[in-house]
């Protein structure tokens, strides 16, 4: 692997190009209209992988947005390595808060990134990740080197819920069948602070629609006599969490896995300054579940947050109206043991109990999600944490991350094997958010330490 | 005037066409990109104004749309009538409610309306009643019955608190000298139950900014850790009212009429069916002040109502974000001798100090106007009254009105005179909704009751 280094300096600028262009294609998943370019995505990374040296590569159809498959088979009797990654992006809005627009990439310098960094949606969620992917196996299978047998699994279905990749995943069990999951979704902690995730939250999304009058009504012939259902929806929403910030959902908590105080100061070890947290954000003060610190309410604790809320006139002006409908989008973050298809159960049955006989309330589950946590002690971890070591001179830290990759618990479920978290990203790479970026040093250094993950994978094996 | 029922049946096609014509230009004063629409509706109410017998019609300039001005003065030494009506429209959203294009007016029959009803934004409030008081004029002008001085003053800002208005009022008073202002701007309590409102709430129209982060964060790195603005807003919402829907802001209450048990009784006498109200907005049951029926709580007791919240992710599928900003429109109802611009002081101080440190919070004021009660022993009162008898056969009830007209308190202030509010539209009409409309039958009812007012406020006059 120690021709990575000059393979790298040699082909950094096409690697950087290339994914510039993956990126100037907006493949929205969430939203219908941006159809043909997520399908237009999926045939690019097609053609990428048969480039990098992928065979037998093929673009799977779904329900929904395809699966881009691809493998790289040397010997059966060696070690596999499936890799996951996803080529659909988030939503881009509020499109008014970047500072360049989201699908024409530019190369700027930050304080961070002196040596620049790739603005654009899905610079680091997920293209950006999990093309080092693809220009990690193209150094190997062009030099020679590839150690082990490799599977590409690409999906488009990420951003909303992964819908179809169940029973992609249940129907080619054998085609998919691995000694190890390797994805490129997390982040770590600083440049000069390399850490794995081994844990990950569970995720139940919904949206609520609560009905009031069966029609707008004039705020002045009706206000105070009829339930208005914002204010109504405002109450409910307010209810869900106590003074202390404990979710109030009957049986929310049953489940969760309660950290020993060991476990809790091991964790209080990772360095984390609140005043630049609270600077970079803008912040006064964090604000969360009483008993807890900020790095244990992101990770170890679950959550419950509205993420869209909606209803009456929002235009410019002033219009004196009672809406008929309001509406809000709210997710709730689990922690393991926590079943994701149980808790949007008990928050339908709480959310529609809380609602008073003047309004209708309508609970719509999205999508969901298990937690997950990997062993430090697996043969794949210690693969990672050397692979780290060789490329930073470090040995990475294993951290929760409050993030959730509902699919993780489904591989172990369906595929019996663990899956190796390797993030290359920073919290500050704004993923979801205007101006998401990912430096070109991270790009490179994923580059760089992905071929050792494969390397120490397939000695540690034998 | 007794030659009124034939004129309006030589003449009832013309006036609907007319109306129609003046309801097909979006006078939408909320939304500056109809700012030509509602110029050129100024130009109409011009003409319309002169082919109805008026004199030195012109249209004053304001900082904001104009005021159409017009007047036709026959004696110095008989009373004079000051006409007010508004020639803006509220927004038309949500249009995907309307089942005919709000500017596209149609007439079509309903079970209130079997003589069939115009639906357009507008229809009732308030070009269909406002040119009520053009057609009466010109009947009487054009067979030489008009027996009193008239003037008209038609604003084109009604709909966004009538920003301007107040100036012109105080810059003119002279020229706006008058005996007794008439105003069609209100309903009655049903065709057969002709009605004549005596009282109006005040209104304190506010927006507020919710800001936590600087920047919308990813729903699982920071969920749980920082403040959600969404969720606080609602937070804060939600604690405007108390279990009991009492409005929990401090001194809210102090100057608030309260009615002798004996005025409650007698306003407990107007016709009301509670199940039909029910029924009509398709709710399971009402929702307002404890203690208050809901006649009561629409009318005499003062309210706070959200009109639209917005913040986050309200597209289509799910966003796992942490919105950096959420927003929400707040109005108060006031009733008579709340002062709106001290309430909406309590409502700013109030709002900023429930804030918690981990997000700053905006209140941006946009307009308000004071409640007002009428005397029913009043010669304009008295006048209305009896021309209501006239043409329905009945003496009307006088009714409090849970809207707001905030100009009628400044017209007191300045002009010294009182208002007479003779209403024909109908609760049902929709204002403000979708679907608005108003039934041809009350259109010219309207047109044949209003110049008994004229014929009786003389005679009572002399």
């Amino acid at each position: 692997m120690d021709t990575i280094n000059s393979y790298i300096e040699n082909n950094k600028e096409r690697f950087v190009n290339e994914l510039i262009e993956l990126l100037k294609i907006p493949s929205i998943s969430a939203d219908s209209a941006f159809k043909n370019d997520v399908l237009k995505t999926a045939e690019i990374i097609k053609v990428s992988l048969e480039n990098a040296g992928c065979e037998a590569v093929e673009i799977c159809k779904t329900d929904g947005y395809p699966i881009v498959y691809g493998e790289k088979i040397i010997d059966k009797n060696l070690p596999t390595v499936l890799v996951y990654g996803h080529y659909d992006v988030q939503p881009p809005d509020p499109l008014e808060l970047w500072n360049s627009a989201p699908f024409e990439p530019i190369i700027e310098k930050t304080e961070l990134h002196p040596e620049g960094a790739i603005f654009a949606r899905g610079a680091c969620d997920d293209k950006g990740q999990m093309y080092m992917h693809v220009k990690a196996l193209e150094f190997m299978t062009s030099t020679h080197q590839l150690p082990c047998n490799v599977k590409f699994m690409i999906e488009g279905e990420e951003e909303v819920g992964s819908a179809n990749l169940a029973t992609f995943v249940k129907n080619n069990k054998e085609k998919l069948q691995n000694d190890v999951i390797l994805i490129s979704d997390t982040g770590m902690i600083a440049k000069d602070v390399p850490s794995i995730t081994t844990g990950l939250r569970g995720l139940s999304y919904v949206e609520v629609e609560v009905t009031g009058p069966n029609r707008d009504l004039h705020s002045g012939l009706y206000g105070g006599a009829v339930a208005n259902p914002i204010n109504i929806l405002s109450k409910m929403i307010a209810s869900l969490h106590d003074e202390n910030n404990h979710i109030t959902i009957p049986g929310f908590y049953n489940k969760v896995e309660n950290l020993s105080e060991e476990e809790r100061a091991e964790m209080a070890k990772a360095p984390f300054n609140l005043d630049a947290y609270k600077k970079a954000l803008d912040i006064s003060d964090v604000y969360g579940e009483k008993g807890y610190t900020t790095n244990e309410r992101n990770s170890i604790r679950p959550t419950l947050d509205v993420n869209g809320i909606w209803g009456g006139y929002t235009g410019e002006g002033a219009k004196t109206v009672i809406a008929s409908k309001a509406y809000a989008k709210i997710s709730m973050r689990l922690v393991p043991h926590q079943d994701w298809e149980e808790i949007t159960q008990l928050f339908k049955t709480h959310f529609e109990s809380i609602a008073p006989d003047a309004v209708k309330v309508k609970v719509s589950p999205h999508h969901g999600g298990q937690g997950y946590v990997t062993p430090i002690d697996s043969i794949g971890y210690k693969a990672a944490s050397k692979a780290y070591k060789q490329t930073f001179g470090k040995t990475p830290i294993p951290q929760r991350s409050g993030g959730s990759i509902p699919i993780v618990s489904l591989f172990e479920k369906e595929l019996k094997s663990k899956t190796i978290l390797m993030g290359f990203g920073l919290d500050s790479d704004a993923i979801h958010s205007p101006n998401e970026h990912f430096g070109i040093w991270n790009y490179l250094k994923g580059i760089e330490t992905i071929p050792y993950f494969y390397k120490y994978f397939t000695e540690l094996s034998k």
